[in-house]
């Protein structure tokens, strides 16, 4: 008779709210018609307990449960759940642990960011729409050597992202492009850095066609881009209605 | 104990039925694709009051109801209503006050006019259907200074729009596209102002193919032009059902 | 009390069947994505009677009712029904007139094709697709002058339409681009209209991407065409079940 | 008194789930948005009996019922069904007959695949999520002659495919564009193959956006490519669950 290998450790909490939230921001991901197939995945992280709740790996969306997340520790290894987790976990984690801050991480292959990646392009400030979410040009890694993709490839996709925030701020700029791949988001929760996908999937659309419209297209000014991304977000935010 | 500040002035009219057109309009946006996350508000005036009911900032749709529209008077003071009103509320009222006879104020970052704008072009008349409701290329507003941005910025916005019709009917072009933002559209009505926020990314899209086709691409001529827009508008229009 | 004037001729008959098919016909175009607001219209003429059912004049497709059709003769004078008909009539009755063996039209303002009428183009037959349906390219009709356009101008548009089909066979391009104006199509049937409208909307849009891919793109030679047409069409046609 | 021809063949199996199979995989290729009006079809192949079970000619898909499957044998003769096969059965049969191992074959003229067999280019690697699914670019066939077009067509049709395939692996790129007309794709069953029919959509507008967005776009470097395919085929690979 097999045993299986302890999956719970004694006295860890159940984590069902989080894996909840994953669950959700993941559904949501995929309604909003970013992901093909089954590839795209969500994170969440416990702020309490550190661990990452993620989507199993190559899951159908229509099959798949809150209780199919898997949540793993900072090391990767398996802490509840009975499936293999997204095989992108690693990468999501060497963001958690260079973005302090940082509660969800999103990731899809959406038609347009897509491209924009595959360009090794950049995505440019060219409106108010970009700015109220991105406080600048959402950048593009560089391209990963042969030695980083025959290593720990997707950690070392992780390292790429992080080399490419060294002078940003993933707080002010939660997303990023993958050269030859595709996007990345980021936010507080799971829900936010789905929000963000959405955005930027959205974003780079009305780039492209910016772009074809006018070959000379110049990004907006930084007092109107600033002025913007500070009417949704700091202290003096007045978008929306306060939460208290 | 906190006191509310009085929300309703005596003998105000509840403005239930406008709340709803407004609401209805709001939701006809939302649902014709041209609003993404909570980014877009209608709103309308009440001929009588001079009132002017508009969407709730920052408010899901999904969860947004017609008692939730906020009232507001012509400098913005919110006489009914418990949340925040849409903090592009300024710029309604701009156009309310500028612009004479409009009842109906429609907002949105819809895809293909939020690109014209970004290449900060003004979409010319290409053909009929862009001649059935728009009688004439749908202008950009100048670039705003930093003082403007840095001021009253949604005031100003509105004051960028009006001067954009300096030499313009806003009767017969009920729309413009503010330079590195989106588009602005209006009517009679709420639902005016929805349906032309609708035809405005139609004839944006075609627009936009019609240059993807034929560089050269010329406006229509202005007689099959009026030809077009007076079969539908003013008092010798045969299109549609008399109204008696 | 005023006297409404007297609609059904005697002995004539209901029609039902063919408002029934127009209807659906209507209704087909619409869900198919290709109509703008109420900015669409089909109709359907009885073979035995000449009598030709369509659309009313800008009614919404949400509220329409097969009884609201409206029956008209050969010279536009309406036979049956409350409700003005379409304001393209003339155009329609002209096609009727002048291509023999048709008995649906249609007319929308869907995007691609549009764009296409706009550029002043007509739409080569850049592969298989298009070849099913329309035996070469579908031609757009020259621009027309301010008399016609201040004369009778929706007959007038009829007569554009026709003269473009000089030198080739309605029957084998079922299908016109009017310039700066949007697409014709017909068929021995409403229905068969409209599924024109749909084809020659996607082999627009395919059209535009294979120039996009490669501006050099040629027409498929003629004897791939007219296999791909003679599969479904004439006497040698193979494709689909059998009629008996 | 007709007598109809015997259809099923004593002691054949009657194929019923392989036809459930192929009408649920011609189902899902409607589903995804990649079939015009009747213009898809999906085969399957039972590898005991080495018969092929495909959709019926030119019946529409709401209508279609999984008994409808027609049952053909290797050389296209009927066995079991009451309607005309696929027209384009006797090129799915020249691919089962050529590319050994594949269950499964599906056609459409999904829109910008199509468009780049109208353009006649083969689609380059542009990204890892072309290289998930496909190991290279996926060729476009050389033109056909008016001698094979003439001759038995669809025969000809599979014959340029396998000709494309001379030095290529089917079991690597399971997708093909033919010239002027459109994609063919194939897999171990019906469903693969209509999965990647999915996928060359998806990667065909990725690649032609790429392309709008840089004109000197390259594919992305062997190393990187094989690292994506391999991480989802063959024995190395680690996305999915395991199947045990």
């Amino acid at each position: 008779m097999e045993r299986r290998p302890l999956r719970l450790r004694k006295g860890l909490p159940m984590l069902d709210k989080l894996k909840q939230q994953v669950y959700d921001a993941n559904m949501a991901l995929e309604r909003a018609g970013l992901v093909l197939l089954t590839w795209g995945n969500v994170s969440g992280r416990d702020p309490d307990s550190g661990l990452v709740a993620i989507k199993p790996s190559g899951v159908e969306y229509e099959q798949m449960t809150p209780a199919q997340m898997v949540v793993v520790d900072m090391e990767g290894k398996v802490v509840e759940g009975e499936l293999k987790p997204s095989s992108d976990t690693p990468t999501h984690l060497e963001l958690y642990r260079s973005f302090p801050g940082i509660g969800g991480v999103a990731h899809s292959h959406s038609t347009v960011a897509t491209a924009w990646a595959q360009a090794g392009r950049s995505l440019p400030c060219y409106g108010t729409t970009h700015a109220d979410q991105f406080r600048g040009p959402v950048p593009v890694t560089e391209e990963m050597s042969p030695e980083a993709v025959g290593g720990d490839y997707e950690l070392e996709t992780g390292k790429a992202i992080v080399r490419a925030f060294e002078d940003l701020d993933p707080a002010e700029i939660p997303a990023v492009l993958v050269a030859g791949h595709g996007p990345f988001t980021w936010g507080k929760t799971a829900a936010a850095a789905t929000e963000n996908s959405i955005v930027l999937e959205h974003v780079a659309l009305i780039g492209l066609l910016t772009e074809g419209l006018s070959p000379e297209a110049q990004s907006i000014a930084a007092f109107l881009r600033d002025k913007h991304f500070f009417r949704k977000h700091g202290d003096g935010a007045y978008y929306g209605q306060s939460d208290s």
